[in-house]
């Protein structure tokens, strides 16, 4: 029974997916480990450092599949070194072949190479998820470029807009996010072998030939030199993922402000059977959101968390990685979860266009204020027209009265301006500015970019 | 294959205890919802609530063992709620007394009395733990109270104290500590069992009383008022975990230091078998400081979290809450394997007075410069001894040589010393202050403060 | 001109108060360390470990007012050591006398209990607001105690409550703030003086005693051992600044949120000629509500960054205090000014009691549908009730029509409730629960601690 | 007198630079502030929004210099808004054409290109001396290239390795840094002038244009659209702030722990006059090695302060923005006097090359524990090697004996060596692998990337 709850079986999935567990696991932390040193053992062999046909015995009988965690787990409690008893597991699977595997090597290469294979899956599952994101945005926005609704500022109405630019201001930051992924992917995966302290003086002169041949073997990038001391790699990867988090928490806390009972004007994903509350029969719960929303800020810990690791001493120590060790799961795990919520919401959630419609009158004209004040501007000056807007308006609100009422009973202002005009401009339709227009440049940016198709990556 | 380090067979001991893990496994969380509906149903049968037969039922048919997670799972997955299918579970469990299972509550009241249930089996760990180490400090610093040793400031050698008083320094934190826990236990152990927004309108009239009552069977304290938006007792005992693992940090960081080679005052415990490195044989590494020191910050993040899970919209919403989910057993976890580390390290680590002795010296005299410019202070004015004692000092260093020839040659000072008593006033034996003394009475606070025998929690 | 936005003409008052910028400024430092100076020397004098004329000189000529910072700025700047100037300075000032100023301390004795010095400063306004604060909830939660309103969980219409009940959980964690205000005041205002690594070995025997003398001069508590080393009690006193602001953020959100313009609960101080924005001039924001709640992130950074400085090496380093000399100040300065904007929005704020009635009828029955599944409980079973209480709702919700529409045309209910009292159960003044009476519990508990009259602090 | 440490005169400069703090002083703010606001009447005149004649006169007359923010600020307080008393200023300077200025923007327009203005100056710093950083760490990696030292792991002895390899490894890491500021220059240099939602509605179908003519006079990119509810750029320049910072740190302390008076291989630049302690004359601390380490701590703080800033609710609030004006001067100001302080101690610190030897030779042959196991391993295969060697390793290490006595005193190894090749194995200069060879690879790398030279940027 786990006791982490990335790892329960029942509130587990709201807190990341399987297919991210899975790259996570421990099982699959052991299978990269024996594939690192079936590899060494391979380059190792090439290059004459070892028999080659001891390297031949290594790669074929060296089976991740076959090792007992349970029991390597006995074994290193009683030696208290988190490796040694893998290496000896594979030794007795290879048989006289044994005196050859992990030569050379010290521990750090297998476990930090092992977690750049990892971190390998991991990216792949974020760039793939933040690009159907970033598809979905761009439909959306397209679809709602011209559906009025208030914008707000503060909390409070403000101006009207529309909710495909709401949605294009999103699509332009998943595809920065995008571009940042593309930027750092090839930084990011490097594999380190390169031994004890990082000299390769184990391997003698062939010993950056064997680093490079092995992490080709193994998929990975090779370092300009040991990153044993220089952990920037992961933070870097982490600061994307916190950006990326960052609009997904957005995303999430916006929805869940938007579908208020009193706003209205989205409801998440909504199933028959779907239970809001054991006692209050009548709860829609915006769950998928709060869920979407609540992932960000765990997901800023362990990113800072990774950026405090990057003080190592000296050659090495083992106090900085053990927070690589738990953090880096953890934001990709969470972030998967956000993802693939935030996919499942944008698909599914129902658009009350109805109720944005009404929402836009019912502040009963205020909502125009700044496009009166322009218009009577041009007449009274800027300074003139925003003091008596201003007077009429907080009139308006105090005696909860139309805007348009107060405007045309003002002495000052009555012989500036006439109903029909008034109604023009307080008609949301017409201040839209140039908001549609916006969507369309997003829009053709992101597909300019060549980043939603995938072929760049 | 668990994908959370703190599930990890192979690792998960560096980062929890198997007796902490099991507060927070999702088998007791479940027991601990079991026992809650039960108490709950037993409460209101009292108070006529439900039928007094039908509580009787409940509380001999409902059973938390018999309960299959997995099945549950499958149902959570389908209702997206995480709790009704537990509660349809008990149903089936208690037959037609099903009911009047949960009956008046809301989700939140089980789940989180439940979570106080848990923290008050991890209060229990914390605190005996806490305690233990106390005791083991007051031993050693006993020990060690006149073992001289060289004291560093800015991690440069500064002056003589004893390896007693650093331990004492540690002793009266602890007892803070100590004082600390035994004043929010109280405050922090609170159920909350009021309905949906928490004004127990589903109970009717006897609402307060059946929380009381229900609280009291399950041995917790009841709120004055309904907790589900003040969620301030988890970010105050998450506070005092700061604190402690705060301490717990520095010790691991401060034996760290002085195991290092050059330094080589302290070892921690070794055994015969145990294994420093995969290459390099001689490797004695500080593996179990390593990890007391490295478990900190992990802890200041999680704590940062449920800090931040202070902010609850209106009157509850579920993205503060999962910080809570998230951080509580961890902060919990991780502190439980520091302490019990640290009480691993101060029962068995070597002290190595010799190399104690020797490090005294290693100055060659200038780490009693500042005794020296007391004494000629007296005889010259201690800004005149300051700048000569300085001088002399500077060139010893530079020119790497005994501060007694030095100063025994400087034109101005050789007159006002002799070297008899520059002897005296370089034997580090004669300038440790009270240090000792100190020892006693953080001994004596702490016996008197009765926090150490237990009997006061 | 500053740089940082607490020292901003402009802007820094939304960020702090004068009254707290004064206790922390550098002039108020400086004459702290004065003090401690002045302190020392008069019970050195007493102790005959200098001679008594020379303290009588000390503490008649030393004056911090006629110290130029400027000078000593320049001081530091060349000996790169940031005290040794302003003794200098303070020696000039007494004349022969200066050979004792400073007479056996270090520069962290003097600075460590300047920092606590300015801190005693700080923890009085603190409590002193905490209290007014919650004063003003007890009031507040009075008068409102029976004014109905809706109460919210994720956002959504869940259940009645009344403004009052809101108001008495803030209060009830005020009132908890106050009772940790009040535990950690005598052990977190305590000072330091014991020399260059705490062992008094400067002071010959008598250390211990002049440090408690010092300390009672300047009004502070003495450590039963040195804390160069042991920071615990800033953090400690940095936690409950962040409980404290966690209250504050969650209450300026919750406002903020209900002054929402579709919520319109309640507004903020309005005073004419207040302008919400440069171009709409209908706007009122909640500004002050903003800025209430935007100042517990930073807060908690800051208190973070507090809780690692706990981090110390050996018997001192100076990378940990220089997070207390950024952290400290910033928490205090930032809480400051969350207290005094509280105040101003509690004593301010228009309750729109007509909105809060209008809010309550918003979903034409269905905040009511707890009441109803419940009744028809007692008729059905709770389960079935659940059922088809869920059905209709779900039903009144899509078709947007009234509950009890739907309640009395379901085949399976019409026969099992009559118009009436389906009136009677969907009236939320019916369904209030204990709501009122937990107010006056949570004020009578208020009362009887005896922590909002002051006496006790 | 500032409140603030950035702003103290005494302590200022150890946590900021003049020339950094000059970015972000209140004067500069409102230099860009006036510096938008007429760059915005141009190009309105030139698109005819304004008429030309009244651009002109605002393009001649308004001057930041002539403002007077003591009054500005008394304004503020009244208005409770705190750019409207700037623009009624500038108003006042510009006498009719007053009516114009700021004409249909609004305040965060203003304010948040503002901001980006000094971070474009303060980007300029931060590049420049990180590229200085990166010059140096080369030229002293060349220099340094073969000088022996230990490499130290878990800050125990470990192998041999050079001081130049140390330093290339951070010469790598700068090369990233500077590769990662050139990444996102572009992309964070971003303006934004579009209105009150973004949308343009007041500027008529211009807009766009307006805005991209207005932020091409300052110099600045123009957004695809509206940025004001999304935060990102920040997030993304703080999270590089955070890398560099991250190593700088890490530089400080590894500084920090190679002077300790045990290890004694750095020391940081040290000059006469110098005073390491008030109270201890031999005292030479590593004081800028310290507030290099210690800013570290604080900046990744306000990193993810800026993180959290991302979460904006709707078309904007004043919650997150207030996070980025305390942070991002923070950010940069603290970073600032890390760069300088690196850069100083480079070029100045003391490299102790006797004392690395002597450190070398300090485990009585141990250090060469592999070397030897590699060797035996190929007479007695690697298991075998590596238990016999341990055994005598461990004696060695307990009995405090050289290790080499041992070895040839084992009755299985005895017969598998001689003396002299034990020798030759035992000499750390014939077991530096690759070490020399990385560093020309290194530097290789950093000389074609072509960010050293500047020219790239």
């Amino acid at each position: 029974m786990a006791s982490h709850i990335i790892d329960f079986l029942i509130l587990g999935n709201n807190f990341g997916t399987q297919e991210m567990r899975d790259v996570w696991s421990e099982q699959n932390r052991l299978k990269h480990h024996v594939a690192i040193e079936v590899a060494l053992a391979q380059a190792e062999g090439e290059f004459g450092i070892i028999p080659k046909h001891i390297a031949e015995t290594i790669m074929e009988k060296a089976d991740a599949d076959k090792l007992d965690i349970q029991d390597i787990a006995k074994a290193v409690a009683q030696a208290k070194h988190s490796l040694m008893p893998t290496i000896n597991a594979i030794e007795k699977q290879v048989g006289e072949a044994g005196q050859y595997i992990h030569y050379g090597v010290t521990t750090q290469d297998i476990v930090d190479t092992g977690t750049v294979l990892q971190l390998k899956q991991a990216f792949d599952i974020v760039q793939r998820d933040t690009r159907l994101i970033a598809l979905e945005l761009k439909q959306l926005a397209k679809r709602y470029q011209y559906t009025p609704m208030v914008g707000r500022t503060h909390g409070m109405q403000a101006l009207p807009t529309t909710f495909g630019f709401k949605l294009a201001v999103w699509l332009d930051e998943f595809v920065r996010h995008l571009t940042r992924l593309d930027e750092i992917k090839e930084r990011v995966l490097v594999g380190n072998i390169n031994g004890a302290i990082g000299t390769y003086s184990s391997f003698g002169v062939d010993g950056p030939q064997v680093e490079e041949r092995t992490l080709t073997i193994l998929g990975l990038n090779t370092p300009n030199i040991s990153w044993q001391s220089a952990r920037d790699r992961f933070s870097e990867y982490a600061s994307v993922v916190a950006l990326i988090s960052g609009t997904l928490g957005k995303i999430g806390n916006e929805f869940y402000n938007l579908m208020r009972t009193e706003i209205n004007e989205i409801e998440e994903p909504f199933s028959e059977g779907k239970i809001g509350s054991t006692t209050m029969p009548h709860k829609r719960n915006p769950a998928a959101l709060e869920g979407l929303a609540s992932l960000t800020p765990p997901i800023l810990k362990s990113v800072a968390l990774i950026h405090e690791s990057m003080k190592v001493e000296h050659e090495r120590d083992a106090m900085s990685w053990r927070a690589e060790w738990i953090a880096l799961p953890e934001i990709n795990i969470y972030l998967a979860a956000q993802l693939q919520t935030a996919l499942h919401v944008l698909k599914g959630m129902t658009v009350n266009q109805q109720q944005m419609l009404k929402n836009l009158s019912l502040q009963n004209g205020l909502l125009l204020s700044e496009k009166v004040m322009f218009e009577l501007g041009k007449r009274l000056g800027k300074q003139t027209a925003h003091h008596l807007v201003y007077q009429c308006a907080m009139q308006a609100f105090e005696q909860n009265r139309p805007f348009a009422e107060l405007l045309l009973a003002d002495p000052q202002l009555q012989t500036k301006l006439n109903a029909d005009e008034l109604t023009q401009w307080l008609d949301p339709m017409n201040y839209l500015g140039s908001a549609p227009q916006k969507v369309d440049s997003v829009i053709r940016f992101a597909e300019q970019s060549g980043l939603l198709s995938g072929d760049k990556s």
